[in-house]
């Protein structure tokens, strides 16, 4: 299985209907993999709350109607935050079937923010933990100040993950957060959203969509392969989780995936993770087994996550600074790791990057998918 | 492919939350199966519309907790009307992988019917339709108007569709109108919803929950073999639409499931069709080929689509009269399929069902979904 083609939008407060970035996005992808629409068997649709959000449900069709594929079998995945991981391990098993199938992510957020406040919410328990105000600030505060009083992880730390990932969206021109300094000082002195949390811990709202193509046979070196796809549920509520140190869908989901490749977190060489907030990265490192649990601090005060360090994450900038337009979130770490590893990267480029691990994570951990590309050097 | 197990609520306004309905559901079909939640290996989760209605997203995890089987993978697809038998249509391809797939639709719109309006609309294009106040009573009178006047079906025809599945339904203890008598004179002399539509050409707005269970292999005589799984995409809008009087969504997708199960319209004993509005189904009977394009209206004058004709339609009372909690809608029409095939359903059984048909629209044709179904004789 391969990723032929990919195409993304920029991320970011944007002026397009959700029509036009599927459109852009979908036609980059397509240009990429030199195919025409109409070459397209299958369409896979990742979304979150454009209902909420947009009035707007059943984007499968309006997407292959956008495309003029009408007629083509389209699906819509949701599954909150890790929609575009869950839509990408659906598609992936629909290849024996199909020759080219589009997985297209997309979201529109800045419109209303109000609304898709409202509408991130509910990725989140509705009697459990939205009736009760738990929105996600609060919950990643509850986990980092759980996890920071466990394992001595510091706000230093913290500040570490988000100025890492803002000096990599610096060198992404697709990037929510594309030239535009911030200092360690900007980070450290940013409004408190939900202590120990401050702005620049968070994720922004962003529009945005990412599109890739599937394929069964490689069809020329620059396609990437895909090694494992893993997708597993987890405790929705906050309330359900007996360890708010861990996300156990995820551990689940990069144990089936390393098993599915034969590898283990040693081999990966680069790694996309779902860091809506920072302390998300710090647990995504150790969920994935990039260390013991506890360790992370020692990684980050290594920089070993940095782009010349020993495990380069979130090259792009991460949810942190690339931008989270939430149904294309998962998608644009594919976009990343592909990017990466055909040698396409630019000033951000990671040298001899054979394994790529993409991390996607629904609200607290209620789903978690892991995909394992691998760069096939012929 | 076979239906190992069947489940549902009743249909109609109830207290129960969507857990409480997703758990009902899910045990009946459990225990209709004689398998435990634990032995699931995957579930899907078919819902349209609980994000604008209950403020809850991230459905494939509620479920999963609700059932106890927190890591299961588990995904939610959304086509509007269609969701259910897209996502079974979907499940089944999962069946190399899987020993048992749980298929749970589930929808909520009674506590709330003026989100639930809203909701609904969603399923429409934005710009095209809701922008400009084409609400689906309304489309779906176009759509009348236009077949009405072509074909020469009469308001009389209409009625007999609405009569017919009301009677079904008074044989049904799950109908939302069960119980309820309702005389021809009742339905010609209701409000005008949109002319030529009145209140007992319309679906009503439904609560309640259905759930499958599929397995690769058969279990024992009472499964119910899956002989073809059809999906296709049509015109979101009713202005991209070239002739109002057919969907080509579903016109394809009949085509697919009878090549794949090399049956043609003649084999086919028993149809669950999408009956939103009464017209709807003089249209589902002519997409999937039981009689010429305009000749709906002389298999109704003559009953052959009741419960003793020579193709009964929509024998739990169908959409109109069963009731359409929409993301429940597409499998309920299988398990009444199943019921009749395993000669459980009563005082509707209809005799010597061999091949059973299930229809499934999203919106004015935007999606398509269409299953046959085959009793084993041994």
């Amino acid at each position: 299985m391969y990723i032929t083609g990919i195409g993304r939008t920029p991320f970011g407060k944007l002026p397009n209907t959700l029509t036009e970035l599927a459109i852009k996005a979908a036609h980059v992808a397509l240009t990429d993999a030199d195919l025409e629409a109409k070459e397209i068997d299958c369409v896979y649709v990742s979304n979150f709350c454009a209902g909420p959000t947009q009035k707007q449900l059943h984007l499968n069709s309006l997407i292959v109607n956008a495309l003029e594929i009408v007629g083509v079998p389209s699906i819509r995945i949701e599954a909150a935050c890790a929609s575009g991981g869950a839509a990408l391990h659906q598609a992936l098993t629909r290849l024996d079937e199909k020759k080219f199938i589009l997985v297209i992510g997309l979201e529109k957020l800045t419109n209303d923010p109000q609304q898709a406040i409202s509408g991130i919410s509910m990725a989140s328990h509705r009697d459990l933990d939205q009736a009760n105000g738990l929105i996600f600030p609060a919950a990643y505060a509850l986990i980092a100040d759980v996890y920071m009083r466990k394992y001595n992880l510091t706000v230093d730390d913290l500040t570490s993950i988000a100025f890492k990932n803002h000096q990599n969206a610096n060198l992404n021109h697709n990037a929510h957060f594309y030239n535009k300094t911030v200092t360690r000082d900007m980070i450290t002195n940013s409004a408190i959203v939900a202590s120990p949390l401050r702005l620049y811990d968070c994720s922004p709202l962003s529009d945005g969509s990412c599109a890739l193509v599937l394929t069964k046979q490689k069809r020329n070196k620059r396609d990437v392969a895909v090694v494992a796809s893993a997708l597993r549920s987890g405790p929705l509520s906050l309330t359900q989780m007996a360890d708010l140190t861990t996300f156990s869908s995820a551990v689940k989901a990069a144990k089936d995936a390393y098993a599915m490749a034969d590898l283990s977190p040693k081999d990966i060489d680069l790694a996309a993770v779902h860091d809506c907030f920072t302390i998300a990265e710090a647990i995504a490192m150790e969920d994935l087994g990039f260390c013991s649990k506890g360790y992370a601090k020692n990684m980050i005060r290594k920089n070993q996550t940095s782009l010349k360090g020993r495990l380069p994450i979130n090259t792009d900038g991460g949810l942190k600074a690339d931008g989270h337009p939430i149904g294309a979130t998962g998608l644009a770490q594919i976009f990343e790791l592909v990017t990466q590893m055909r040698g396409e990267a630019g000033t951000r480029q990671v040298n001899n990057a054979k394994y790529g691990l993409s991390h996607n994570i629904g609200g607290t951990g209620g789903t978690a998918a892991v995909h394992i590309l691998k760069k096939e050097m012929k």
